[in-house]
């Protein structure tokens, strides 16, 4: 159950209060949990993680409309894919204590789910979602300004980051080399893409993505911090 | 340019006052006639409509998670994306009168593109995200009350719409037979996919769609229109 603890912390370091504390349970309650223990009467985050992808894509799209002039819709449309497709928001999750919190069943917890990126980025999708249910968009806006914005303004994601590009013009300094992406897994429902990166047919990474050029981008990422 | 008939219109019929007119206007705007008439000073609507995609994916995601509690996550998805990866916004803009106000080049106008239902969706999508800008989402709120929720309520998405499925079954009825999608023509920025349909290797449809996916169930609901 989400201690009180981080429930005061939410409240004290971030201003952070629900009126409903059923929502923020349920947050954090993974569907292993919720098929273990129906006794419990949490249902799983996937609903609110519906909710919340919509939500973050709303309220990232706003900032970067209004904070990016500049860029034109096609930049703005790659740097807003950089932001919802990547690990970025499993590393808030980590930051902000979320793991510790997550409503696990045994099975899923044996095999390591608590440190699992994937799940980790559905629980951030899923507090936003029962944020913004509880406390309305601008609590969200608040939350990212604590989170995702400074990153954004620090050029974490900037549109001209493309990891594929950058790893084919350094393995192809010294001459041709072949790269290849092979989809290994494709889940539905959250869809979820993990794909290989083989560079002359040695396999280098693997990537994992809410869709298949995301999955991509996270493998050639992957592959460039290996080289570098 | 935007008609003063239709600013009216908007006000008497559909109580949308828009404080900046701008904006409106910037929505009806095709980067055809902003390339022809630099002198105007209109930008195109492109950026609005990235906007506008947001805002309607959030507005939908919201009034299907508030409506729809019966459904699970997988099955709000697929409603979801019956809604906004289908021409339905192409009807609607032409229901509220959107394709007389488009400004659109010489070239463009020529060849028809006042009719194309891609360019349609396209300002329905910037023209949302206008009225989110000027007005809030409350606004957007009550234009889909007027337009898309009524639909939702009909059951017009419904989860269990799939029109590749429904396809398949009638081909089927006696014997096998070979159903082939194949991407003819794949463009970015916005993205847009035309996928041709070919039943036992003989064409049968095209479809179009923001994704493979919803260019697929359109090229298959348009073969079902042909058979029935």
């Amino acid at each position: 159950m989400v201690s009180t603890k981080f429930i005061d912390q939410l409240s004290t370091k971030y201003k952070i209060n629900f009126d409903n504390p059923k929502l923020l349970e349920e947050a954090f309650t993974h569907s292993s949990y919720a098929n273990e223990h129906p006794e419990a009467g949490i249902r799983d985050y996937e609903k609110l993680e519906f909710l919340g992808d919509a939500v973050l894509e709303l309220a990232i799209s706003a900032y970067l409309y209004r904070n990016f002039s500049e860029l034109n819709e096609g930049e703005l449309t790659r740097m807003r894919s950089n932001i919802v497709d990547t690990e970025g928001f499993a590393e808030f999750a980590q930051k902000f204590g979320f793991p510790e919190q997550i409503n696990l069943g045994h099975g899923e917890e044996k095999a390591g789910a608590r440190a699992r990126k994937t799940l980790l980025e559905d629980v951030f999708e899923a507090f936003n979602g029962a944020l913004f249910l509880d406390q309305g968009m601008d609590a969200v806006k608040h939350f990212l300004s604590l989170t995702v914005f400074p990153l954004i303004d620090a050029g974490k994601f900037d549109a001209s980051r493309d990891y594929k590009t950058d790893l084919q013009e350094l393995l192809q300094q010294d001459g041709p080399v072949k790269i290849e992406y092979t989809v290994l897994q494709e889940e539905q429902t959250p869809s979820r893409f993990t794909v290989q990166l083989a560079v002359n047919d040695q396999v280098l990474s693997q990537g994992q993505g809410h869709n298949k050029k995301a999955a991509e981008q996270e493998a050639a990422k992957a592959a460039l911090t290996k080289l570098n």
